[in-house]
């Protein structure tokens, strides 16, 4: 039980308002709802009716958050997996003041409001993450409940305990039959996460028609499996739903999930309890006759009084919990300065001093795979910024991500900082989210190249929230080798370019490995994906540490005269084409190798550094990358890539066969016309 | 239980054999798994060892094949989704006379050779899926299943069995950390596949450490929430696992899990039970002191001759098998002519006469969404194929993919065509690999285009494998309005293409999307993504019914003289295109429109029909397309597209607001060079 906000003191300020507020402010949700997805003819009306009443006593009588400071970092986090049901979102951080106005909810989904479609994190005060992808939101709150415990076991002391907060939320039929929830359960019931509580949206009802069509299995059963607390109540019940949050919130040993039975769209006299009331409005006249039912006023966007002042008084009550934080803070501070100025430098999002200061440096010509250098940067990062955590689906050593003398994030030691993710690549995209999401922490995750497939949902959302993730991807071309085509990266490393806002860095050799950390490291906006090799590299001798432009001239023919042409090239092929622009030279072909690791770095460099680098002069330029040469054409010319699947062999022998090789590089620059 | 191969008779032919036959031929997969690894110096030993016993029984004692017809369709199918142990199976398939000689496993990923590191479907007979990316074997293999039911429903009558067989499976602690095998768990619990059956290797070690570090559930319990028949013993115990193999069988009720305790390389006195055994050669001196442990010959690569023969006995028994279904089909024949007819045309993968005659047809300018026009081209193609099965992630009407009149395929109607998938894209995917690797099928999947990012990895392997797959991906840009950017693609038209093999369809108007479909049905060796949108088009007074050309100019300016350019496009931005360039027209500027649904086929036409479409004369060119500009230069020097995330609101407001409209293209157009 956490200590700083027993229930009772919770209970304490609902217990002091008028006798109908909940009744009220149950349906003051539905009713804003209801009549928000009316006006936006858009939307989904049944999930905000459905859980209404739970997510009240949830508000009313559990979440602490203080809309004041909607970024203090110990309050609780809300996640609302179910993102379609956004209304039930908007409705509430209306009433408890978090600055979304009557005008926002009656602009729900439009052009420039804040109420989107669905929760966009950043798009208003007290979206804690963006969902709508089923099942990622789950994942995410794994994550926060992950983070929070981490971070107060790294920095709560005997007697000060500034890191303590749950994290709730609501999850629907629909996210708990995605597999990354599944992932992400399995993970949460491992690590024991007792301070995760979500609620469980059980309305039989999905889009197709009842879940009985499809989703029969035990979800009690197979949550218990997990190693999750597991309880049931009448969701309509709002008595029943506040003692199964306190159950939830006394075993803190084990998640929670309480399997809450719903009626979608309740209180729908036509349509509720089905699959009518889920993406669609309900009509002007099911409205009438659903206010109507339950005695509500006809006026649209109706909020009386009681609810906003009782959802003022709530708020205000919390606002105190938010004041006595401050105030322990402060004795914290007093006791443990040092550590209260690193807790309160890493909450607001600041790297540590000196972070880069240990770095590896490599010599011209050392030869050594980009992602064991990779691990080597991670150790000294690890060694400089005391809450960088992260790790793989189960290839740590693979991937570069495996860490001497770090111990593992477990249980039993929680402020451990190497996470075994498990073959969950899609759970741990969305844990490692989550992580971001909570804050006061720096966070990585790691899989082979190819199966970045198998989390690019999760992905996509990073990128999306603008989250400061690393996704390490190694193994990064089919000079993995014998594993073959099911392993070898084609399409990729290109697809992951075409995320907006997603950094994909693929470093030349050891010293750009060292710049793609660094890039990634200083981004605050967005996500990086550093994609690695198996095999070696050697350090060029014109290479860079810094990575920050994007693209420059790492080799060019000694002599003078002008340029024959461009190669242009990423990761391992930059290293061959230097060894084919030596040999072109040797001809008297005088050639520039670019060096192009981070697109969208690139991209975003002004005209002029960019037209240095690949002079427009120049159009004799061949892309050479072991990959799908589709996109290349913006840059080069002609492309020299691989266009197929690939094959089982000894990497060099793949790589030679389909042709990423010096001499096939040479033949084909010199055929240009 | 089968009626055509009852257990007794399977063990008759076994009961036949020496009495070291069993433990001979566990020795001899050991051996060969060591031996092969070793000499490739790569790959995964341990797998292997620890499961040669319970493979062994199962191939001496229960699989029902034929080498000599190693396609035959009522064959038991046997699924290795953990395979990073495909030596398990080679050596199998060696030993049971599949074609598969010494020399291939000597060869064993070397280039070239069909002993590829994971096993490749296609690339020897016997292998029947391409496994490694863990947990879509498992998928895969429910997909066999659901497909053997549903055939056996169509075409068994009473007195005739003509399908009726297991599909088999060995699946590993990855496989069921993996979100795509638990999706397809849950779907084939709630199906009743009471013919599959799968053995768990459960030894408890995965690549970072034993499994404790992080996949600590209760698999049993999980499976049985699921609704599956789940068994436990001793893996090293052949008599325990034939004993539960049997107690499976009986089961037809349910799927099956044997939940069996192995230990990863067995037999290795220095690493057994390590994950040192699980990627990576054991060494000389391990493999011998190994051989010498289980008194076995130190000359590699040994297969004693009992084995050998024994091998042979039991191949021919399950001969004598397959010739019994060939007289059942003789009968069968006899007793339903053109019920035979149609299962062996089918089973041959041959498409019904006159499929495409009940198409819809189009007038121009008749405007309808082209997931609708979807919905009439598949009820068409319902009527005329009779086992085109499929259906969607929990989205069948918005997909465009609810046919009316048409059953859904549940336990009870197994032979009902339409899937409830549930919201578990990546299963489905699957689980569609599957249904079409078991043959005598069509099947399509269905979901929003955003969403293809959760099911990509079974896309990719749909395309490795070459199977005639159809997916169906609506609400294809940001004209999907309201739902706003997480549903909302942007990269994943682009991202899609890049996949090799797999055609991605966009078509412009009505007409082109019965193109589509027409495209996708002909298509057998691989898969096609059809991309719909949620609004309406209209069609086209040029477009075509038939895309197979992959481009075509669909309008040009009337009138003479040079042309001043080319608009190429795709889908909704086809339209878009003709609307500009009228404009365009009247301003005196005269181009051409390309519409260009599938860039695939375009690119497989000869270089004299793409300079037709795209006449290199011609290269003032703008491409137009409601996503990512990255790929586009490859066409058109400049590109007109959206790259950044979108936004929330009705569909032609966004639409507007990112440029996707006429002015703006227009105005694009004539600012061109």
């Amino acid at each position: 039980m956490s200590e700083a906000q027993p229930a009772d003191a919770l209970d304490h300020a609902f217990s002091k308002l008028p006798a109908d507020f909940h009744e009220l402010a149950v349906k003051t949700i539905k009713g804003l709802s209801m009549d928000a997805v009316e006006q936006a003819k858009s939307g989904h009306p049944g999930m905000p009716m459905g859980t209404a009443e739970m997510a009240t006593v949830l508000w009313s009588r559990f979440l602490v958050v203080d809309p004041t400071t909607p970024d203090w970092p110990d309050r609780d986090r809300f996640v609302l997996s179910a993102g379609h049901g956004s209304m039930l979102l908007y409705s509430l951080l209306h009433l408890s003041g978090h600055g979304l106005t009557l005008d926002d909810l009656k602009n729900f989904r439009q052009w420039n409001a804040p109420t989107a479609g669905h929760p966009e994190y950043g798009h208003a005060k007290g979206i804690e993450v963006t969902t709508g992808p089923l099942g990622t939101g789950f994942a995410a709150g794994v994550g926060m409940a992950l983070a929070e415990r981490f971070m107060a076991h790294r920095f709560n002391r005997e007697g000060h305990n500034v890191v303590d907060h749950y994290t709730y939320g609501i999850v629907s039929d629909g996210d708990l039959m995605e597999g990354v929830s599944a992932e992400a359960a399995s993970f949460a019931g491992h690590q024991q996460l007792g301070k995760l509580i979500y609620l469980y949206d059980d309305n039989q009802i999905s889009i197709d028609g009842g879940t009985e069509i499809t989703f029969t299995e035990n979800v009690r059963a197979r949550f218990e499996a997990y190693g999750w607390h597991v309880l049931s109540v009448d969701g309509h019940d709002a008595a029943a739903v506040a003692a199964a949050l306190e159950a939830a919130r006394a075993d803190t040993a084990r998640p929670s999930i309480i399997c809450a039975r719903t009626v979608i769209g309740h209180g729908a006299p036509s349509v509720a309890g089905t699959s009518a009331t889920h993406g669609a409005p309900l009509g002007a006249e099911e409205v009438a006759a659903t206010k109507a039912g339950m005695g509500w006023s006809d006026a649209p966007f109706h909020v009386p009084g009681v609810v906003r002042e009782g959802f003022g008084h709530i708020m205000s009550d919390r606002g105190e919990a938010r004041r006595a934080w401050e105030r322990r803070m402060e004795v914290y501070e007093a006791a443990h300065p040092e550590l209260c100025a690193e807790f309160r430098a890493l909450s607001g999002g600041a790297l540590p001093e000196g972070l880069f200061e240990g770095l590896p440096t490599y010599e011209d010509g050392e030869s050594v795979a980009t992602r064991k250098v990779g691990a080597k940067v991670l150790a000294a990062l690890s060694a400089a910024h005391p809450t960088l955590v992260g790790g793989s689906a189960d290839l740590a050593g693979s991937n570069g991500v495996a860490i001497k003398d770090v111990q593992a994030m477990q249980p039993g030691t929680p402020s451990g900082r190497a996470i075994h993710f498990g073959v969950r690549e899609h759970g741990m995209a969305g844990i490692c989210n989550g992580i971001a999401l909570h804050g006061g922490m720096r966070v990585y995750d790691a899989t082979f190249l190819v199966f970045s497939d198998f989390m690019r949902g999760c992905v996509r959302l990073s990128a999306l929230m603008g989250l400061p993730v690393t996704h390490v991807f190694s193994h990064d071309s089919v000079w993995l080798g014998e594993d073959g085509p099911t392993h070898q990266p084609i399409e990729h490393v290109m697809s992951l370019r075409m995320i907006p806002n997603l950094h994909v860095v693929r470093p030349a050799d050891p010293r750009e490995t060292v710049g793609a950390w660094k890039h990634a490291m200083t981004r605050t906006d967005g996500p990086t994906a550093i994609i690695v090799t198996r095999q070696g590299l050697p350090t060029l001798a014109g290479s860079r540490d810094d990575i920050s432009q994007g693209a420059y001239a790492v080799w060019e023919a000694p002599g003078e005269g002008a340029l024959a042409g461009i190669l242009v090239a990423t990761g391992s092929e930059v290293s061959l084409c230097v060894e084919a622009a030596a040999a072109l030279a040797e001809d008297g072909v005088r050639v520039r190798v670019v060096s192009m690791p981070c697109w969208k770095a690139f991209e975003a460099q002004p005209k002029a550094v960019r037209d240095e680098v690949l002079p427009p002069t120049i159009q004799r330029r061949l892309s050479v990358e072991a990959g799908t040469t589709l996109g290349w054409a913006a840059y080069a010319a002609a492309q020299h890539g691989i266009d197929r699947f690939g094959a089982s062999a000894p990497g060099a022998i793949v790589a030679r066969e389909l042709g990423m090789h010096v001499d096939a590089v040479v033949a084909r620059f010199k055929a240009l016309d």
